[in-house]
């Protein structure tokens, strides 16, 4: 009865925004939707590869920081959102066969089943919005491009048939501004964190910075050193490597939206 | 009484370091004694300078981080530790008369006055604990050597006579210990807390990070970045710049030992 009351009492901003997805209103990315709550990435798996991905989640938090895991055959996720359906709150899916993209709905609906388990991760929308709150410019959100992401060295700690390297996305910033960012994204464990790496992408095995895996180009500044995090494109790796015989991703930038808010993800 | 029963039942390292000093028997520097308990630079001045020194602290906690005041006239500092005589507890003093150094005796009791002012300023002796106990490897303490500093071209907030350069220590960091040390040092700011630069010496006005303005070369390696804590000595130059009738200082190395535990300074 508690529970009723409080939904009738109040719609919050993303619980609105879930509303609306999932009345087929909004079939785009999700940025500027519910500011200060908390986006993630999906990932629905087979039960078969799922515990795999739960240990390689486990294994690998930076860039795989699990914020939501559903029980076998069950698209809810309550303690991200009571009232979320995972198979019809997300604007678009990207749906993969044995590694494969063969499908881009917008409910997958038709394709749940009694063995998918939702994996919801962290994303770095929730330490960026604390970034820019404390002053500090993010380039790629002024200029409306996509942060660069680069595949590193860095190997992955397998789990199963889930392997690969690490992703990372790099944000050019001021030496004092790229000290604030540590100290600010340290607070966020459950969005990648603190950075990965700072200052010397060839100890990476990145050669040109301009020239990122995914996204746009830095634009980097002479007085501006490079600031790495772990990535969420991470998993998306390690899922080529498992080929799984079914897996559905949220379509980049049509993300998770839960009714967590950004700050409560801080650990101090 | 209960000080009296505490003082009696049991004597701490810091106090047993410092009766030792007390006695004469020692007059070297301080590194090694007392470990774990804070150490704090000296800086001694005549009331009519004392108050813009104390705002010339305020105004630049990072390099002037303020840990203990005596009132004037009292050589006693007991925040610090409740025995502690300033006359006589540091291994060794540096006496400066209009910025000059003219004597450097082992105990002032022949020059205190009515309207001395001491003022005991954090040192990175406590941060670098925290960083080798977190297995952060530190160049210069495995090589026996003084931590490199730097005068740079940021400007202190001046306060009265007290005005100048910031001077910098630096330590050269492999990129993932340097990000661990942002977050260590973070939780020290009475001990200069979170570096003030990282990465690009040109910035500040370093031109050969070999030739340091005070201490040891760093030796530098490809794989490391250089990162940059704002220094106790910093006031020595302020206090060139003011050039008091008098100023007692510790000789460098022979530190004010404290009954505080270092992590005891930690803000979270």
């Amino acid at each position: 009865m508690g529970q009723t009351a409080k939904q009738t009492q109040h719609v919050n901003p993303a619980q609105q925004a879930r509303l609306l997805i999932r009345s087929g209103k909004h079939t785009r990315h999700t940025a500027g939707l519910a500011h200060g709550y908390v986006q993630g990435n999906l990932c629905i798996l087979p039960a078969e590869y799922a515990v795999e991905f739960a240990a390689f989640c486990q294994r690998n938090p930076k860039p795989c920081p699990l914020i939501g895991m559903g029980a076998p055959g069950d698209p809810h996720l309550p303690t991200l959102a009571q009232d979320l359906d995972i198979r019809t709150d997300l604007p678009r899916y990207r749906v993969f066969r044995e590694g494969q993209l063969v499908d881009e709905p917008t409910t997958i609906i038709d394709l749940w089943r009694d063995d998918l388990v939702s994996f919801v991760l962290g994303c770095s929308f929730s330490f960026e919005q604390a970034m820019i709150e404390a002053g500090i410019p993010l380039r790629h959100i002024e200029r409306g491009d996509n942060v660069a992401m680069y595949k590193t060295n860095i190997d992955t700690v397998p789990a199963g048939r889930f392997r690969g390297k690490m992703v990372v996305s790099m944000r050019p910033l001021k030496p004092a501004d790229a000290i604030r960012a540590i100290q600010i994204t340290s607070r966020f464990p459950n969005v990648h964190g603190a950075p990965v790496h700072i200052g010397l992408p060839e100890l990476l095995g990145i050669g040109d910075l301009e020239q990122p895996y995914v996204g746009d180009p830095p634009h980097m500044r002479a007085d501006e050193i490079p600031v790495f995090w772990a990535c969420g494109v991470t998993p998306q790796v390690a899922v080529e490597h498992a080929r799984p015989p079914l897996c559905i991703t949220h379509q980049p930038g049509a993300m998770v939206i839960t009714d967590l808010l950004n700050t409560s993800l801080a650990a101090f």
